[in-house]
């Protein structure tokens, strides 16, 4: 498909406009799209504004409330726990994740669980909120069954992804990843170029490994059965049953902390569950030393002996900070479906795209 | 190798008779046998008897101090960070976990890091510390450098496991997992057995993809390069990025926030960095309510529809609870090699071991 890149300041105003219209107040319009366009900043554009057809109808459908008002069931002076009433999901995590680290500066941690929520983007942002504030930012949220377990036939887990921040010199470690071998989006760019899959991402409705994307997606829309495997693929060789453990922990750590969904039980309504956490380090020792052993370690590895071909050993969250210098000043890149979806959305609500990003494709 | 089974209780007695003649108190003498031991009753046998011959050298040369006087170095309502002065591993460790427990009853959560410490066993004893006292436990270590970061040729993180225990019904959640696709026990069963091994599990001294066990095991014991690969393997493919995340995990939260030594710089002198957490999940809600929920979901789980061919789907600690059960009536498998250790140690030590093992293998 063809991609064309779009000013990000101005597809920025645009975005934070469409959200206005749909009656998010100014500050929540500029918290959505902020987060929204973090996605595609970070390069994961699967979260990012080609998304915004989901949240057009989510909102439209009434399963997004846009003027929910998320209540504080449960607070002590290290924890909180909100039921989000079918809120944004970005919204409630916002403010449940800035709630974390007023915490977290008071007490030395905040952790906040969040139930009754929407999709909310990149867990990433959240955590990388804490690390801006020079605090350890950690947070995960679970997501409709598409992890099948060591062992069994059907998904019972989400992608369920753990996020992890810690700041350091000269940028921080920033660690987000799904606990699946890999993301649905990577099975349908295989399905797209009608590729086979690697043995050890998917199963069929049996159960078994299977490398048919086309199939593998059909079961996955009409719950037949299989999915995508956990990190560590298949069975127990590779130790599957380790990324189906960190499922767990996400699990455990959002929909059991809040008295929540799991993502057995998902539906596409609003029951997505979501934990944020802020750890002030300072409760282990002097913030300085820490943080310069954070940076020195990481230099170490930067700095490692490479494996034979390859010319460069990441940090986690190198890549993305790149692409996010690059992106903030070429432009994010956008398809021609995604473009026709904004200008079609923008278009609804009585807004004119054409000047933020063109009237063309 | 031939293997025989020798009686739980009275191989405990012998060798608590044995950590009490090096000099340890009674008290921590029943700490140390009752880690040890429960490795080899939890199936993991790596970290059992059979590393008695290990803590034997490492007592006789000093490594471990077994008057060692570890010392407190930060304190508040929430953490705690000690010095454990070459300790042997499991005397502060559970020291630690005991003081995150009394923390998490008064204020929710208690995160105790440990430097300077020895090898302390199953991470998993510690988290489970927490949960038979319906917390949360969490428990990490370093240990010598094994695995190496995606695109590098070097080992620079060690096999970082991660225990998790969350209290349930009728049995816990003990997820208890290294960070690396295997262990180095594992290849080395390979060797033994002269079986070339899974590509996906270790790298060669160039960091490329390796099937004989015999040269990672060789290029690992002279530092020559390569060793074992993170969950997930080689590059990209399968997301090994993300197990090198979850160890760098274990890293921050040990090494880092303990201003101890990082697994790339490690010895073999004391200078392993643990951290043990507790929380008390009642700052999320009613106990009864979370623990129900839990106990429902780990159900859900178990009776999954099942993969063609396979007959059960496992929660994280199912299977070590029932080698407990089992090894508990039936006694613990030694090989020929422990079994001779374990006379030679304790005949050095003035203890006749024919009363608890018997005389003959």
């Amino acid at each position: 498909m063809a991609y064309k890149n779009i000013d990000y300041k101005k597809t920025k105003e645009l975005i934070t406009k469409i959200f206005n219209a749909y009656g998010f107040t100014s500050e929540d319009s500029d918290i959505i799209t902020d987060i929204l366009l973090a996605a595609d900043l970070h390069g994961i554009e699967s979260h990012g504004i080609q998304r915004l057809i989901r949240y057009h109808k989510a909102i439209s459908e009434g399963v997004v409330n846009v003027h929910a008002e998320p209540e504080k069931l449960i607070e002590t002076p290290i924890s909180a726990v909100f039921d989000a009433h079918g809120a944004m999901g970005q919204v409630i995590s916002y403010a449940a994740m800035k709630l974390a680290i007023e915490k977290a500066k008071i007490t030395g941690i905040g952790m906040v669980t969040v139930r009754n929520s929407n999709h909310y983007g990149i867990a990433g942002y959240y955590s990388k909120m804490a690390s801006d504030e020079d605090l350890i930012g950690v947070c995960m949220t679970n997501t409709e069954a598409i992890m099948v377990p060591t062992f069994a036939s059907k998904a019972m887990l989400g992608t369920n992804p753990i996020a992890v921040a810690m700041p350091a010199d000269p940028t921080p470690f920033l660690f987000d990843a799904a606990t699946t071998v890999v993301t649905r989006g990577k099975v349908e760019v295989y399905n797209k170029k009608e590729q086979p899959l690697p043995m050890g991402w998917t199963l069929d409705e049996k159960g078994l490994d299977c490398d048919d994307p086309g199939k593998v997606l059909y079961n996955i829309i009409h719950r037949v059965g299989g999915g995508i495997l956990p990190l560590g693929g298949s069975g127990e060789l590779h130790s599957g049953y380790k990324g189906y453990g960190f499922a767990m922990l996400c699990e455990i750590f959002t929909a059991i902390l809040s008295c929540g969904t799991t993502s057995n039980h998902k539906t596409d309504r609003s029951d997505t569950s979501h934990c944020f956490w802020a750890i002030d380090y300072g409760i282990f020792g002097d913030k300085k030393e820490i943080r310069s052993n954070m940076s020195r370690f990481l230099d170490e590895l930067r700095n490692a002996p490479k494996a034979e071909g390859a010319d460069r050993i990441y940090i986690h969250g190198e890549k993305e900070l790149e692409s996010v210098a690059d992106k903030t000043k070429n432009g994010i890149p956008v398809n021609e479906k995604t473009f026709g979806e904004i200008q079609d959305i923008a278009a609804s609500l009585g807004i004119s795209s054409a000047e933020y990003i063109g009237a063309k494709f």
